[in-house]
């Protein structure tokens, strides 16, 4: 089999949680970070136009989640069980979903920023981030991961995903003292550390 | 086991793809449909607050691509072949983001509705939906099926979705001939055939 090569720009955003599976699996893969300035020629030979894409066996795979869904198989996070893996599946879109709507925000091109603070602050966090971290905090309870009673790729996705909330509102982790014990163990992971001690720096 | 309820409002939406797959698969459920006038009361119960979700063993599994993926796999609709099964998600994904960008022009608070038609008709109709259905024309060729050579649930997924725009822009069948003709193979498998000559009739 040809090496996988991972194809995004030099970010963490949708390909760091596949990059951390990789790396946790001991899959070989080459991390190719596209350069903003060489995107619109090499997006004319991007099916669909968007990154990240993953290379395997010749074709480009594209869509965040259905790449990391196909290295979590790979990596031994998929659950057996097609009801455990439904719900790593349920909370992989939920927490996209919960993601999406902050950049909704972020992004509204009608908002000054004071105005997209009040709104995150205000209406987002209260309704929309809380009430998922309250059921997420609820989930875990005492166990050790999120789906059952075995590590998963719903423990990658959730830890990846509060990387960057904690790295954003950092009083997260008081209020939510369960997930960033959860967090922390994710990036403790065997392979996992090493790749977030050497990973290229970028902001997001 | 318990038999699988799917709860939704009383329209096709985010349910009817996991309905088709149901009704293919002689896959006995309740197709229970929450009134507007009762969903205040009965969203309280529902972990997260959203419709779609499937009842099963006693479980709540939210998130309607959880659900028809979950399904999928019951209905033997799910490749075995993980990159197969993966270019199935890609595809689900691709139509899920193309429809959503639609839903985000026609639900505009700030454009008046000859502005959203012409945005439709000038911008997403020959930047996104076209290219998408141009890809999907090509990849199925004289294939029968889009992955692989067996029927899978990207080719429910692709039907029902083409089955919404269809209805809606009915130029689209002169415009992608083969991809309509796919749309009624799968429309007319048995179980499916049935069901949409005897499913509630809603507008969407």
């Amino acid at each position: 089999m040809t090496e996988l090569k991972l194809i995004y720009f030099n970010a963490k955003g949708l390909a760091e949680l596949s990059r951390w599976m990789l790396k946790y699996a001991k899959i070989p893969f080459t991390d190719e970070r596209v350069e903003k300035a060489d995107w619109p020629e090499r997006k004319k030979a991007i099916p669909g136009g968007k990154l990240p894409v993953l290379e395997v066996e010749g074709k480009m795979l594209p869509q965040s989640l259905a790449i990391a869904r196909f290295v979590a198989k790979k990596a031994g996070l998929l659950p057996e069980d097609p009801l455990h893996a439904a719900f790593c599946d349920a909370v992989v879109e939920t927490l996209r979903d919960v993601i999406v709507d902050m950049f909704k925000i972020k992004n509204a091109e009608d908002k000054s920023e004071e105005e997209k603070k009040k709104i995150l602050k205000e209406e987002y966090m209260p309704n929309t981030l809380f009430p998922l971290l309250e059921r997420l905090d609820k989930r875990l309870g005492d166990k050790e991961w999120f789906i059952g009673d075995q590590i998963s790729w719903a423990d990658f996705a959730i830890a990846r995903t509060m990387e960057g909330l904690f790295s954003h509102m950092p009083d997260l982790a008081t209020k939510f003292p369960k997930i960033k014990a959860h967090t922390d163990k994710v990036q403790n992971l065997p392979g996992v550390k090493e790749w977030i001690a050497t990973r290229p720096d970028t902001p997001s």
